[in-house]
């Protein structure tokens, strides 16, 4: 392990994080809050130490192995939400500092779960910088830095772990040129929802919050109610963009490049709509009656489906409230999760297909055992490594839940909140049902339950590999 | 697909079952029950479409391939329990068809899942019948017929697919002698249960009902409150018992050609007890106060943990009203299940460990991308087609639960019962939690959702893949 130069990597990236935090900082000082000194503090704290990390571990070995791209990714989403709480914490919003690191935890890994009772209550530059880490989170905060500095070639290592999904390849050669254009397809989408949300009757500074929620796919807001009280064109706005962003960037790269065919072919973004269309075909047919009509229950069902399979997390009516058919149909959208390459978290739409086609090869091989079979997919045969690596996250996903699941609930509280506190944060999702459902918060949980659902997002987020890597001491041996 | 052949076997396998239903009706006659006639007449049902089906199906091909031993097993068991059902309807104790074949599937799948709400009130020899697929049931039926009759080299596929586990292989060369061998060790535990029991003070015919429940880790009683009201040395002997069958019964063939070292060594073994010991610990401090006191904290703690991960379901207590983190442990151990080629259900011990061991390579292949390795297991290295098997069992596993925890949640109970009640049915165990809880029963459910569940528990039993290749239509097609 070259720790000399994980540890410069991860002070470049404390660097890149205090020049982020300028901007809630100018939001702060343009409204006049007091939460400019936090602010001002947190960056100051950020740069020292971000310098002494670059200086101090200075290097010529910039190779990055598999090894430090784990350890850079792992350490890089604790430093970043360790330093990102501190606004929250020093201003005084947050006064428990675990937390105020859930609520930055969940802002980075786009889950959108807040323990935060009245979010009305927080000052405009905490809640901008809260929605803002949804939006640095979700296309990555290294990939955001790597388009700036000069990371070897080697750094594809870093994008693989830091990207959802089990496919994640170069759209161009250069990992640093492939950064560059999905940020590019990022910021154009959200600048037009900000648009279409403005010329909905938004306020600026809500579109910007919920424009970076929807992009990120998290599901920080500024109301209790989420988004219920918007009118009915906003929220069809938001559910189209949360759709969009859950969709493979790689889609969008093959629209610009005008290869309109292959885009459209594609089994994984094919499936991601069946799925949500035949979820709000139920949903609807479930929650309707005469008394709320078939627009608010069409509505409310696409609306719920795609946040939910997104994994952002906004609502527009208490679901906990719906009959169980369709609360069942939103829990098993949380495990499935959005598509491969997108800001979305979950299992991923790819990893479903994989499955099944890795069941179909089982039972063709149960009935003729000789037969060698190879699984394609997306019109190309599938590396046999990415078939098993699919099996092995099904595996080491399975059993991360449960142990997560066992932890919280030595807290005490029912089953149905346990279970689907830790599909929420563990999915990056956001609200779960019962005494975490849409209209309650995350506020009930024990210091030590709010830490371990914070792992259990980093978790979800990084795809689990990274921080077990991480966590594990022979990762850290110096022998190479 | 040879269909005549298979429907010869099913032919034969009826005519045995009619066999079997002899031992019923002669209790019936011995307690001069009025559910005599109806067993006749479902012995002469069974007789007569087994002779006919033997008769009408000759044929000299007599090779069993896969294909036709998957659909040997699937059939079978739909057919035993169609029959097997025939008795509690014409009997008038189970007025609903489909609510007396999903009482006979729980037998047959040593579910223990039961329809009844009061099983005090149902005759005696119903009760033996009952219990009865139990413990024909746990072996498995057709490895049963097996031994009397002249299969095939070929059976090993039906053994294979009717014995629980990723690894079933042959203890002696013709899979007739092992089935053989593995029936004389069962019947010699199942007698020394009964003496144990009669020993404490059990009634015969309560100790025979409780011995075929135990040792098919069934679960079915004669009582409400289920062994509740024995004594301490019942409850400990009988919590003993259920642990002995969960365990891979290789182990007792081992000891009995004395290689004790060997079946002393296994992985599998001691995995399995130390989750019963950790497990058992956690819910003794957890539901330990000084009103109930240490022994009896203990004693149901390790008959609650015994009785579940052994997927029996005798309950000594109501759990559904321990504390969260017990109730979250026995839901964890309900997916564990017990060990492969026990008679318990679940997931099975030796797969939880593979799963363990793939995610370890997983590990190791991430650091080290072009390492090969081999998964060792209980000292010898492990067939790639058996790791791979085992992910695709854990894909359609889960995507199997979801779909019938999906189908269920139709009738509108809340999720922890849905949940619990499907983990409960597809693991073969018997109570869940809240409405489908220990003192509870599975009458709620509408007769859509009794026969899903019914479903559920053939596919857990048989471990998926034979019912869903004898539901596949290509199965079925006369191209070899």
């Amino acid at each position: 392990m070259n720790r000399k130069m994980v540890f410069s990597v991860i002070g470049k990236i404390l660097l890149a994080l205090a020049a982020l935090l300028l901007l809630p900082t100018a939001c702060a000082l343009y409204y006049r809050e007091n939460t400019v000194v936090p602010f001002l503090i947190t960056i100051g704290i950020s740069l020292v130490s971000g310098a002494l990390l670059t200086f101090l571990c200075r290097t010529k070995n910039h190779v990055i192995f598999a090894k430090e791209g784990f350890a850079i990714v792992a350490l890089t989403w604790i430093a970043a939400s360790l330093v990102g709480a501190l606004p929250f914490y020093l201003a005084g919003e947050i006064p428990s500092f675990i937390d105020a690191f859930f609520e930055t935890v969940s802002g980075f890994t786009t889950t959108g779960a807040s323990i935060l009772p009245n979010v009305e209550a927080m000052s405009k530059g905490l809640l901008f910088w809260r929605s803002f880490t949804h939006w640095i989170g979700g296309m990555g905060v290294i990939v955001f830095v790597m388009m700036f500095t000069n990371f070897s070639d080697r750094s594809l290592h870093i994008m693989r772990a830091e990207m959802p999904g089990p496919i994640v390849g170069k759209l161009v050669p250069k990992a640093k040129d492939t950064a560059r254009l999905l940020y590019i397809i990022y910021v154009v989408l959200t600048l037009v929802l900000i648009i279409l949300l403005r010329l909905g009757g938004m306020p600026l500074f809500e579109s910007v919050i919920h424009s970076f929620g929807t992009a990120g796919t998290g599901g920080f807001g500024i109301k209790s109610d989420s988004v219920a009280s918007y009118s009915p064109y906003i929220q069809w706005v938001i559910t189209v963009f949360m759709l969009l962003f859950g969709v493979n960037f790689n889609i969008y790269y093959l629209i610009l490049i005008k290869r309109f065919k292959s885009a459209i072919r594609s089994t994984e973004m094919r499936t991601y709509f069946a799925i949500v269309g035949i979820s709000t075909g139920i949903i609807t047919a479930n929650i309707f009656s005469s008394d709320i009509g078939f627009g608010k229950a069409l509505r409310d069902a696409a609306f719920q489906v795609s946040s939910i399979i997104t994994t952002t997390g906004y609502t527009t009516e208490n679901f906990d409230l719906w009959p169980s058919l369709s609360k069942t149909v939103l829990v098993i959208l949380m495990f499935i999760g959005a598509c491969a390459g997108s800001t979305g978290g979950g299992f991923k739409v790819t990893r479903v297909i994989i499955l099944f086609k890795m069941i179909k090869r089982e039972f063709i091989k149960l009935l003729h055992p000789r037969s060698v079979r190879v699984i394609r997919f997306e019109g190309k045969p599938l590396d046999e490594s990415t078939v098993s690596n699919t099996g092995s996250y099904l595996a080491v996903y399975t059993i991360c839940f449960f142990a997560i699941f066992l932890a919280v609930s030595a807290d005490g509280f029912d089953l149905e909140t346990n279970f689907t506190a830790v599909a929420s944060c563990f999915n990056n999702i956001g609200p779960g049902l019962s005494k975490v459902g849409p209209i309650e918060n995350f506020s009930l949980y024990s210091p030590f339950s709010t830490f371990i659902l914070s792992v259990a997002m980093l978790l979800g987020r990084l795809e689990i590999f990274p921080i077990l890597l991480a966590a594990a001491p022979s990762t850290w041996s110096k022998r190479k």
